[in-house]
């Protein structure tokens, strides 16, 4: 079984509806928050020799993600830490980028929990707020499919991590960063609540996300590869390693763009979205003529 | 540094005074919510070979407890599992138990996260309603200490459990369930929130957690040794195997009873409570005439 047939496991036996979006919306007075929960654990999202100045940072902007694709704004989290004892002077820059993120993101942390452990792990908890929560489940036949930028990025940087090269290309550079600090665009929340009929971050990779997109909407979707937004050092990298920039883009993971759908006939859209496909009546996801393979990412597996 | 040294450090660099109290009380409108987070993992809060059929119960019920202890009730849960893939069959069991809890205490898990891990873990963030938050820092002088029942049980169940001894005595199965499955009373939310002027769930035992409360509080706490209940199944299990029962008392954690404190002209006191002790001007824990060692309990350290 892989994460999202236990997730469907799970969800049959707890029997809760409210399981399987990025966010849960809970109603609580006339306010609709959005709860999520999302890991960093070495071994599993990162490993022990990458630099881990940013950890904290992108502890929690991958659940500020979660939120703002649900048409949210982050406002609260826990950050459970687990911490091995030879790692207790991480705390202190842990504890700082931490504080960056939030002051950015305009939240902040108001508890959590410290457990020794073999392996440094930051859980964060996050509680946000909309005005109309935005989920997979709406996607409708004639809505067009967005992107709000490039990917393929992330896993590329991850790559060069792990490829442990020195000095590094300043376009790899660049590819580096996206992975160890992802910046989410706090502005997409208010466009989705107001616009979207249905999104997902994309996270795991487009070719895992659109399933759940389509799946959850029991719709069928179809992309178009050549509308697939790839960045410059994407391209750079994969012409100097001699990658397909295409299979980064749909099996690489951690790119936090937002994956969304809106009304085909709407007059509003916004100038960076990316049009890369259309939602159909039935059911599955295709690439061009060819039904994609339902891949999800991950992280160290062969690629 | 120990884990309460790190969370002053985190605190101090994060500075929200939220942080710092069993759980954080959020406005949200007209509501109080109370967030919290712990977690259960493997090599830390249990051993491989215990028995794990409760592990899901127990991680419910340590959070159940933090909500309660501060005059709320729990709502939802969001559920991170840390899952070694040797461990996947127990996905089932641990939501069976999950869901039982949920249905014992009133509240749903809504959402949560898998990741593979090298050590079993159940990360439970959990929300929960108040009418009136009560936290660590508003003891008073003349407030009389109360318990809301027999502490040390847990802790005999543990070391029970690390004697791998076969059959086990009644007395001693029934340490054991105290230890795999804490039940919280819920009703203790309305009296603490309704009677109390402080109070904290004794998770890491007394000797550790009367100081957060003393200290929280900028008070001195005299308590009466020869007052702190102990169970029948302790002082069998204590005299059978020559153990001092108020160690056990005094350092075991995860009992989950609260340690509230309230004003000692006030008429209205539970029977069920037991008075240990009292609360003066001044500063540290005094075990009748002489002052108290701050140990925390440190689950597999030599006791």
């Amino acid at each position: 079984m892989n994460e999202f047939q236990l997730i469907d496991k799970i969800k049959s036996i707890l029997k809760n509806d409210l399981i399987g979006d990025d966010t849960a919306p809970i109603k609580i007075g006339d306010k609709t928050l959005l709860l999520t929960n999302d890991i960093l654990l070495e071994g599993r999202h990162f490993l022990n020799y990458f630099p881990q100045e940013f950890l904290g940072w992108k502890a929690i902007s991958v659940n500020v993600s979660d939120i703002v694709a649900s048409g949210g704004k982050p406002k609260y989290a826990l950050v459970s830490l687990l911490l091995p004892k030879n790692k207790i002077t991480l705390v202190e820059p842990i504890s700082r980028q931490i504080k960056k993120a939030c002051q950015y993101y305009d939240c902040q942390v108001v508890g959590g929990n410290i457990t020794g452990s073999e392996k440094l792990g930051l859980d964060v908890f996050m509680i946000g707020e909309t005005k109309k929560f935005i989920g997979r489940r709406q996607a409708k036949p004639g809505d067009n499919v967005y992107l709000t930028g490039p990917i393929g990025d992330s896993r590329a940087g991850l790559k060069l991590l792990t490829m442990k090269k020195k000095p590094y290309e300043s376009f790899e550079k660049i590819l580096i960063e996206k992975h160890l600090k992802p910046v989410i665009n706090l502005n997409h929340a208010k466009y989705l609540s107001q616009n979207a009929t249905s999104s997902i971050d994309v996270s795991d990779g487009l070719s895992s996300d659109i399933y759940h997109l389509a799946n959850s909407s029991q719709k069928k979707i179809i992309i178009n590869s050549e509308k697939i937004p790839l960045s410059r050092e994407l391209k750079l990298f994969c012409k100097k390693y001699r990658f397909n920039p295409i299979d980064f883009a749909l099996k690489g993971g951690e790119d936090y763009q937002v994956l969304l759908t809106q009304n085909g006939k709407s007059q509003k859209t916004n100038d960076k979205l990316i049009l890369i496909g259309k939602v159909y009546k039935g059911s599955g996801v295709f690439l061009d003529k060819n039904k994609l393979k339902d891949k999800s990412f991950d992280h160290f597996s062969p690629s």
